[in-house]
């Protein structure tokens, strides 16, 4: 075995990171016979000082990322699973503080949400059975994810969701626009408006391991708000819907300090019956895959600074 | 322009259909401010006296697949859209009764399903606003599906759904197996029985539509039953749990007469963490991807006749 | 634990089968410094005397899907894997012939292509390297598809391919058709014909292991007909180019009796440039997504039976 | 239809911007009857004096989405299709330059690649039939990509690739890392090595329009340099492979500060034989999906800043 030689380059390294991503994690807690789940999936990145890893192939500074999976599964038991949230800083607090080559653990997990199966009255089952307390089936509505970033000193935690799908059947205008030699689009005064919701939120919590935000009931009032905000919003721009979402969110949780969203358009176009002899009054829509417009935007607390990137990325 | 010259050949044409898949359609009705949303992806398939356009490439025969997506929409407005199955046998009735070259129509329906959202108390919004009523999630949990065939003298009608994700966390066992030179499974008393549901299950109407079955009700129970025999099913096996699904539905609903499901057996397996010096009392599980055991089978009410696939296809 | 019991019911099992499904398989062989690959995701379905698993969860004939994964990886070592079809006839063979209560098995198996990475001239790297020996990128072109079937007495083997996407950007036109009330299309007498070929064909091969088709030659023959029918037919309609593509290939090979295609019209629709002062001469189109045609169809050696089912499976 | 009033609010707006993605657009130029295809898919975001909008819905300022589709379309035919790098400067440029509240436009490009299809030699076909000059199929490989940001001052262009699907099956090993309570994973002198390669490399073009790269031949380059480095690196970590990949093209194309490459090292497990009687030299391996290691790192021109982010997005 030869190691490549490195050449003297005009060449250096950047930013760089690395860990076992998507590890799918299942915990089952009980509770007498009533089971409770968490269903996770969580991806580990790590950086520090990996130089020489890079240049010489040198793994002396490597935990191997089957290490960081094998964290995930092992800490699960440990430490149970309270939150996304919380599971995420045990995580980003042990790689940062347990391995001196790494400086900066980032922890992003995508969680998946079930509910119980109601189960039938009839008798007719085994006495004693527990059916119902430990029977699920997947929500499939959004996936709730979070991000929890770690150096050392100070937390960053942004949760969100993804996948939320939501529609206006009415209550929704576009028109007043700017109109160039490319302009073609008919004004609309009652139109369908549906995207699929993908947010972020930034926590202003950054230290005190003591005083966290309730993360289970925080993300249950940020959803609820950004759907009431969707719903009774009157929509003249599919932005001035998405600046109601972020607003309310800051208006109701003070642990927030920064919203950002990115809301595909799923345009709902009014489809022409006329040559059929038939009148459309705003009944049967074509619901188009592509292209769609794509609205983004942050919202921020007043005096706050934006840290959400521009580009949302899925995990 | 030069027609190909056909050569005398020792090739037939076997089996043939044409038309429009998957056209996606929205149906709002109005009950007052109060709407209601159908959201369907329709595809069509036609078959009859279609030989010449292969050979020579003549249209004559030929109703174009625009016209079938054109029929679409404007049925949902003459018609409306009262069941998946009821549109389905409009459209089919339509495509065989109105052309003569066309024998059989297949009418394949997805069915996406909606909530309204919740808004809220306050009454920070405009007066008279009538959010609530015209506001929706999807439920992104199954996908409901119906397929509707006609040949002019007797229908078939197989309803379904794919991608409803269930899980027991316990009352699940796998032992007593065939063990050969290639076996190294350990037998399991107590394990998670998790599956992504694909069901069908096929109508035993078929000519009187005076008395078609009432297809919404008939969904929302054998959606219920299936997930009850689910969950109240100790298991040994997913062939046993699969038996009692289909079973339980032959037992409740007289209307239906076969029923088939496709299970993936979506392993969770229990991690090892005893390296880490920790016990896994059943508590912590890796979500396997691929390869996953597949469990597929029929479900007949005695008597009758199995007419189903044995691969189910998605749409 | 408490088996539920099963209470007398006009119920009757039907048609079932089991198995490991997707289990990925890479297998290397060297030549010297030169190695070869074969990279396939392997699905094993089994049938036979079943009944007692599904009614009481009797195991007994129950070869476990973990059993018939290892046997695809153990195989995969013992014979090597010179194409797809023969390494499923190993399998098929063993199930059906080492498992009493196995009656029949079914393989099928998806296929990925690998292409050697060209490495450069340069004599930068050290002395004596393999490269380009060991070194391949994927081809990313369609996936090779083959299922293989076995009851004891006869073979079935149909191959086939998936996500071949080809276009012809002019000779073909649509135009003739029938016209009824809900037709609005435009003739065309130029326009593009694009599609997403997937295609099955089933071989006259059933019965001597010593005479098999080179399967290897015919999978690359039976691909470079259907692309030559498709880009040098003058196309009426999308049925005549399909029909082309199966004639073409019962005509050159001779192993092949039956083909059959599943072609969706992958829309390509001329923008209308004249409100920006522009003509457009076939040069702009919008590729759509949804809804699109879809035309299927069997083409048979005169004489034989057909087969291939009506809706193509994905694997 | 009432405006919601807007409270006063300690909320303000932050980042923004709109446009309408995923534009599929197919160029067809005509040299005789040889036909040449570009296949692009455009997104387009445009910010600039967008407050109003989103804080009172007022569209004054909004150019539709919509119309910014018909730019794209309309510019495929004034300007053509050069390169995907060329044809999205013309759009940025357009957007900033025509709207006065349009402050910075970014373009983003997918494009797909064709490749002829090879016909037959035989005289079957019509006489000055002009196949394989306007019949194509898909390559299939990787998907190019490029991004174009423009503010009216300077420009920004990032090109890549996604989904380049690469092995070495020797030649990699990964041993001497850090172990600790966690660790299981044992050490490997002789492993495979693949990737599914994500970069993304800045030109150091910023102003010039009469002295732009040559985009065409500089996408082929890059691409052979990645595909070079990744085959002759003799690697003992998937980092020092991914260093080697972008000081290649550093070294060799001088019009590239900056390349980021997010590598998912794609696991391949060496099967355990040894429970059947057989021994696995290096030949049957398992390729797993979830969980990878993801390698991520920046490569730069000495004394140049890295722009590019940390997550690269899909488009």
């Amino acid at each position: 075995m030869t190691v490549d030689p490195r050449p003297a380059r005009p060449v250096v390294l950047g930013q760089n990171q690395y860990g076992k991503a998507e590890n799918r994690v299942v915990r089952i807690t009980r509770d007498g016979a009533t089971h409770h789940i968490k269903d996770l999936n969580v991806s580990v990145a790590l950086s520090g000082d990996m130089d020489d890893v890079h240049h010489s192939g040198s793994n002396a500074n490597v935990l191997p990322t089957d290490t960081t999976k094998n964290t995930v599964y092992a800490f699960a038991k440990e430490y149970g699973i309270e939150s996304a949230e919380q599971f995420g800083i045990h995580l980003a607090r042990h790689f940062v503080t347990s391995q001196e080559p790494i400086r900066t653990a980032r922890i992003r997990i995508e969680e998946y949400g079930w509910e119980r199966i109601a189960t039938s009255d009839a008798g007719s089952r085994p006495t004693g059975a527990d059916e119902g307390r430990h029977s699920f089936v997947r929500t499939g509505q959004e996936t709730r994810l979070t991000q929890i970033t770690y150096d050392g000193a100070a937390w960053e935690v942004v949760s969100g969701l993804k996948d939320l799908v939501v529609m206006n059947s009415t209550n929704s205008e576009f028109w007043g626009y700017v109109k160039d030699k490319y302009t073609t689009l008919q004004e609309a005064h009652d139109r369908i408006l549906a995207t699929q919701v993908a947010g972020r939120w930034r926590f202003n919590w950054s230290d005190d391991e003591q005083q966290m935000p309730p993360w289970e009931e925080s993300y249950e009032q940020t959803r609820k708000h950004l759907l009431q905000a969707f719903a009774e919003t009157y929509s003249l721009s599919l932005q001035q819907t998405l600046y109601q979402m972020g607003a309310r969110i800051i208006d109701h949780r003070g642990e927030i300090d920064e919203v950002r969203f990115s809301l595909p358009n799923k345009h709902h176009f009014l489809v022409d019956l006329e040559p059929f002899g038939l009148k459309n009054d705003n009944e049967v829509y074509y619901a188009a895959d592509r292209p769609y417009g794509l609205i983004e935007a942050t919202v921020l607390r007043e005096g706050c600074e934006a840290r959400i990137p521009v580009d949302l990325t899925n995990l």
